[in-house]
């Protein structure tokens, strides 16, 4: 990680990228026999993410720009100007004009450089949570991060260099507390958010796959007809107690249809995490960020996580879809320097229901990451 | 900004790059009604440029090389290997091989970093105006570029990694002088351009939006039939006077045909503006370059432009085709400190010609830029 | 080149990337008279690399991102995460987990940035010896690079952004020795690989271009039917003395098939140089570097290679399909600055049969480079 700035902190520029390379091993236990779906199961490795861009700040403005390449084309990220300032001794506010993270939840926001998990939750980072958008966010928040308030105003993700008149505007807000904080390493963070959304070109679909990113095919799958629009909210919770961490999240998102009664989603899930080296998960500005190793062999960390998914829909008081899904998480990551991560997941479905049919299968996977960044 | 040099200033190193996001609202004034044609009509948001890239010199020599990846994809843009030397103690000269400007106008080249309107006139960096090509750019130059001769023998811009056998080649010439120059901030300088094209593949086509590089439409779209190659001039005037300058350049293209007679465009734009905080229009090696702002508070400017653009060819003495529009473009730029810039633009075509038919569509848009660049 | 680093040498970090244009003209000899394939012959240029990505390390630690947007798209190079230490005072270890090149080859493996001419022998970077895949790269070597052994496990290249199910894994190995050394100017470097790859998805094919990248056909086109795995090894002798140098190689390739017999591949190259300014072949870490010019006017390089490509596969005792080729290439590299090189290659291929044929026509191109590196 390379900062460089002038002597009174007046302006900052920092190269940024990340490369996380996985390798995998998925066992479909027979979701797919007999099908003729291929392709989704066996060993591979993937490039997860790979990032180029640069950031910088100039006095009260700051931008960024960063770019994944990991697919073979330029996805964008964050691509935003900023600014920001105070409006007393204890309370600052900014705005961002671009592409950056929609004010909602906080599993999509929370940063993957510094993930507990190789995967987010079945929710984050999907049609349920949306992540980046075109727009204007705003945040207000108090200078320690006791509290945060933000709000965005954005029009969809930008896809060939832009957004459309028929991508759907969306609004949305999210506010964070922290009702009990000693000091960094012992606190609880209480976060709420709500979302509105436009019905864009009529479309909605939340779509998700079961173990592995790796594999193409995505046993929830639900498409709304006639999709009118949505709202959404979410809560979660955060505890670091030392070298102990829990974080909790829920999201219940509600897709209206103007031909079927509305599709309902809810989503959780419960992590935990403790460091047998004595770290702790590190809190900054209301998301998690980097943890430094206490020693020079480096921070061990075992993790834990369960999550469900599960979405029903009713056409006079019958069930018009049902998809649900429950997942167990177990993972142990090796922090050797702060910039660095090696991560070992083992993911496992218990419960699988599609199409309002309680399937057998329970997928599983071996997941290894080895991550860098910069 | 960010450049490493040795103290002597034998070599320098610079990582560059550029992000511009755009909200736009277009109203296209009913010129595609009953048409069935959307998607050009409403507000949208564009990252309009996002580039990353590296340049450095070393001695006599200096390399760059920019891509563009607000698309999705690479668009390459400046990649080349340079060198430059003194003829004399006044006379420099410089040569640069790769994929360049060519050496062909003022509004083409001058860089989108700088440039007092979001969206440049009509006939620049089109068919009409070539940007970057592929080959030999050779200049010559008064070290203050009092006066700068530059001549390019190129074959086309890099697509998919390189330039076809069939793609054209062009070659160009432009020389500029400074007849008046009291001091950087009071001088007049004067450009003329000529250019000869091959017929590479023989299709030819200039086409153009209206008001906004969000819309898909292009209202002025005009091919020619057995194109045979064509050559062009042009001319330009910049005048700095302490606050306020104005520019204009004028672009004479005749696209040859061996069916019919030849197709010729005359494009032109008169721009003025004026500092209202004092600062002043920044004059550099004979193109336009970054404003420093006077204040902390920042630099705002006003500016204005009016242009046309005008195609008509001839068969036997009656008009084959007949395009034209006349557009004023209205602005506030706010240059908070010199590397970002916030702009806000309205646009509005005031006579349409398509096809020989004049429209009453008088379509225009509101445009604003946030821009950050290193 | 810049280069990050603190004054302990704990850590280092370093922006990297290469620009590399050409200009060719290529004259098939008639190869694809009266076939209506066109697109082969004449002028053109290309951007033939255009890198841009970040490495560091931080003590034992290493990662590296590095990308290619010459083709419009992103093609990723190395990206890794690695690990090294000492096993003893004068022995060092180290992996790769990611994409880096696989233990197989000197040509391979030998950097774009140093290469003696501007293509590769007809073998390298092939399906007969293929550069980079996903997988981990283990290495032993001399702290001096006096002996070196490498072997890979790797499943492939990643393409959209993955290796699949059915990528082939490949097991490579390659060890190097020096008998000779009297100084890095002075010394004899002998290498051989050995290569186990699996049948993947059951295809192979091999192809090559005559004597241009720019061009789109590649006369030498051999795939084989019921593909089952495939074992190769590879021999390469570098000899350095003084400012002159002499390179070979030789790589045999058996591919086997479950309803042919087997297909065989054989080529070798062998180059000499010489610098009329004094400097030598860079050799590090067992393979090639740059050369820094002895004085300020820049290193000359005169170069020679002759190469041959042959493949034979048997039916029941005749001939199933049999293409050769053999070419020479001279060259004359000027190196200004130690991160710059322009070069000039002549190729002429002297002997060519396609599908038993033994074709008159004599492909030859004259080829001319442009290149930075950082």
């Amino acid at each position: 990680k390379l900062v460089v700035a002038d002597k009174k902190g007046n302006w900052e520029f920092q190269p940024i990228g990340r490369v996380m390379w996985d390798a995998l091993s998925v066992d479909n236990d027979g979701l797919y026999d007999g099908t003729g779906i291929g392709d989704n199961e066996g060993r591979g490795t993937e490039l997860r993410r790979a990032r180029l861009g640069f950031q910088g700040s100039i006095y009260d403005w700051s931008y960024k720009f960063e770019a994944d390449f990991a697919g073979g084309d330029a996805s964008i990220k964050d691509a935003y100007v900023g600014y920001g300032n105070n409006l007393s001794d204890n309370i600052k506010w900014g705005v961002k004009l671009g592409q950056s993270h929609i004010a909602f939840g906080y599993n999509t926001k929370a940063s993957s450089k510094y993930m507990s998990f190789i995967d987010r939750p079945f929710y984050a980072d999907s049609a349920l949570s949306p992540a980046r958008e075109s727009g204007a966010v705003f945040q207000i928040n108090d200078k320690d991060y006791r509290w945060l308030l933000a709000t965005s105003f954005t029009s969809g993700a930008i896809d060939a260099g832009e957004t459309d008149v028929d991508d759907a505007d969306t609004w949305a807000i999210r506010g964070s507390f922290v009702p009990f904080m000693q000091d960094s390493k012992h606190l609880l963070q209480i976060g709420a958010g709500y979302l509105n959304r436009g019905n864009g070109d009529g479309t909605f679909r939340y779509r998700q796959r079961a173990v592995s990113h790796i594999t193409s095919e995505r046993p929830i799958d639900t498409s709304v007809a006639g999709y009118d629009g949505s709202t959404a909210f979410t809560a979660d919770v955060l505890g670091i107690y030392g070298p102990f961490h829990a974080l909790a999240e829920y999201v219940d998102y509600s897709a209206e249809s103007n031909v079927n009664s509305d599709q309902d989603f809810t989503g959780y899930s419960v992590e935990a995490g403790y460091f047998l080296t004595g770290e702790s998960y590190k809190w900054k500005k209301g998301y998690n960020s980097g943890v430094s190793p206490k020693s020079p062999w480096g921070a061990w960390q075992l993790v834990a996580r369960f999550e469900n998914i599960e979405t029903e829909g009713v056409i006079g008081g019958s069930v018009q879809t049902e998809d649900e899904a429950d997942k167990f998480t177990f993972g142990i990551n090796y922090i050797p320097r702060k910039n660095l991560r090696l991560m070992l997941n083992y993911d496992k479905i218990t419960d699988l229901t599609v199409n309002g049919v309680d399937t057998d299968a329970e997928p599983s996977a071996l997941k290894f990451r080895a991550q860098a960044f910069w």
